[in-house]
């Protein structure tokens, strides 16, 4: 590796997220472009659901003492007084020994306090009266106001991430905006003088590249994109890209300058321990290592930093498309979420399966991530999908990880895993 | 329930589906924009990759011969004539006796067919030899144009949704810009003379709304936003949104003036088979009723249907919101992807997890989906979360959507589940 010695990981990544906080920055946002966004404070219901008794059956609102002694034998009749919809303030009063024909839904008039269904009724005297054949005790076939939820009751907490179901309810609670965290602003900055910019060729019908436009030796610049959508995903917005060539005084002016405007600095490419690995340089020289060389794989080379002035947080990853990955989702994605306040760093959905083959060990010490994909045998209950660590051909990292569903972290003391075991894949975002 | 008979889920799901072609309408959009979006076609590698073989080690490129034999006490002698960095064409051509000095990532050199690594060598004479202490065979160390992908090979199929593991390695290919799906228009009809309409309301500080401005009797239109956000999930594009009184001949023309402009309806409310219930009287008399009276609960009301003219899909659900949920999920959602060609109509993930207590059997034909809460008793594997039933105080359906995680299907002809059975829970959209 030419590492000396390899930080943990759960140390290194708990001292990095313990040295940002919440910007306590936020805005207005109407629900409807709310799904995603981190909540700046909780939601309390400003009005108790439902905020008036409601009948929960078609049939007629009645006083309940006045059904009481109720049979098929010895039905008590009542007076037809009147009828409520579904949608109207109801101003009939009803008095004892009435009753108001009433349907799902609808507001229960002043003086019933129960809802006789209609089943347990008959219509007599020209629909001028019924005949109730079964007694319905106080409340019965009633929600009460507040039912649902009291006034002021909390029902969506500050840092919760807000999901379509949850725009459904905030409709039903009143609520047209939202106070949510602003997007932190990142800046990411590629180096590497192999790398060519897609941004760089001219554009052509569909705007790709052709074999012919390839540059001998060079690769081109991925990385770049794949951390925008990481960023993006993890509620980020990426205020500043660009390519820049290994010049240490060059990376060092790019991200003084743009400290003051960004919230995040992400390198990716030079953070090794070669002589063309610019990164530990600058950031050593000119700001502060908080770790560099981490006990992951992939991903130990990542390191971990902030600036000098305004202590703002740097992560320089791997220009390798995986390890980059692996510390994107580790540190990159938890520091965006941090920022907003958000109450989980990693949003990954987490599915259990079986492994489909042994998994051996491989030195100790070091957290691995092994890639695998997901196979459900049988969708019925009792069957766990089945992982299967992805083959690598060749040294491609980049199709392992689009070819496969997840992450499956083995842990720093693990002597391997058996065929079968059940483990937690950490699914890729999606 | 009212209805005569249920239809099958399964078979009202396909009979609906069926009625439906992808719209192959797409466009061309850059990568960064492209997560979410359905390829419209296989994406194909222009050119293999790596484009050019490269080393996989720091060392020296040599002729593998020339290195056969060598041992510690009998190591080769190879002239050193140049050295390639990373980025870098090189024009240098190897003879036999011949080394060139090469870093990982470099292009390597005509001539040279394998890398011998930088620890298995010593420079001698003023470092303008080395001695090489270990043989490579041919290919060594060196990963050959095409071992990653071979030119022409098809990486992402039609069809599929773009990730942001996708982006990098489509960056990688040279693809600038993608040609996906073009979103669904779909329209979103509420009905009901008990709605408030949120826009009604007058902005005030945040635009929310206080408990003196309700009418009682009356609820707020939350369908509107619940199925806006769950068609925004799905891939589709809301292209008109309104509130429709309970009025046969408004619904009619509402429906009639849609129709061309969109490529689906959803109409929330009204389509039980009460007398206030319109949708399936106007669906019934001036469209084609697919289905109507599905065995799912929540959801049965449901009305599958599609336009006289055009044959456009119809989508009408409950104004219930755990209804309308289901209904979007088993529906609405694999309605709008099948309409881009979608490979997935269902993209939800599962997670198989143990149901935390018993759930017992109620009424067979009818599939159930229970809304369940995920608990991580243990990180570690062999853990299974537990999914416990949320239990429903009062009667808020909406409630227990936003207090759970997912659903568990139990089967129509299930007898119900054991505490401790292993069961497959679809989280709900996030």
């Amino acid at each position: 590796m030419g590492f000396k010695e390899l930080i943990d990981f759960s140390k290194a990544r708990s001292d990095y997220l313990n040295i940002m906080h919440p910007l306590g920055r936020f805005e207005f946002i109407g629900i409807s472009d709310s799904v995603g966004r981190i909540l700046a404070n909780d939601i309390k219901t400003q009005f108790p659901l439902p905020y008036f008794n409601k009948a929960l059956m078609d049939g007629y609102a009645v006083k309940s003492a006045d059904t009481f002694g109720a049979g098929i034998e010895t039905p008590k009749l009542l007076k037809i007084v009147g009828s409520i919809e579904i949608g109207v303030n109801s101003k009939i009063k009803l008095g004892a020994g009435e009753a108001i024909r009433i349907a799902t839904g609808a507001m229960l008039p002043d003086g019933a306090d129960a809802v006789v269904k209609i089943e347990d009724t008959e219509p007599v005297e020209n629909n001028e009266k019924i005949k109730v054949f079964k007694p319905v005790s106080p409340g019965g076939n009633v929600m009460h106001v507040g039912e649902d939820y009291p006034a002021g009751r909390v029902v969506l907490s500050s840092g919760h991430q807000v999901t379509p179901q949850d725009v459904g309810l905030l409709a039903n609670l009143g609520y047209k905006k939202l106070r949510v965290a602003t997007k932190p602003r990142i800046a990411i900055f590629t180096t590497g003088n192999e790398l060519m910019s897609l941004e760089d060729f001219t554009e052509q019908e569909m705007g790709n590249i052709n074999h012919a436009d390839l540059a001998p030796g060079k690769i081109l610049d991925s990385n770049r994109y794949l951390i925008q959508a990481l960023v993006e995903w993890g509620g980020g917005l990426v205020a500043d890209v660009k390519h820049l060539k290994d010049d240490v005084d060059l990376i060092k002016d790019t991200l003084d300058s743009a400290i003051s405007s960004v919230d995040i600095m992400i390198f990716s490419g030079g953070t090794s321990v070669g002589e063309k690995d610019m990164m530990p340089v600058v950031i050593h020289q000119y700001h502060q290592v908080i770790h560099h060389g981490i006990a992951i794989r992939p991903g130990s080379a990542t390191l971990l930093g902030r600036t000098k002035v305004q202590g703002k947080p740097i992560l320089c990853v791997s220009g390798f498309p995986v390890a980059a990955e692996v510390a994107m989702l580790s540190f990159g994605v938890p520091a965006i979420r941090k920022l907003m306040g958000a109450s989980i760093l990693d949003p990954r959905v987490i599915v259990p399966a079986r492994l489909g083959r042994a998994v051996p060990s491989k030195g100790f010490g070091i957290r691995r991530m092994l890639r695998v994909k997901l196979t459900w045998d049988n969708s019925g209950p009792g069957e766990l999908p089945v992982a299967d660590p992805v083959k690598l051909s060749g040294s491609s990292a980049q199709r392992s990880i689009v070819e496969s569903d997840g992450f499956v972290t083995i842990p720093e003391n693990c002597e391997g895993y058996e065929a079968g075991t059940i483990v937690n894949v950490r699914i890729h975002p999606h």
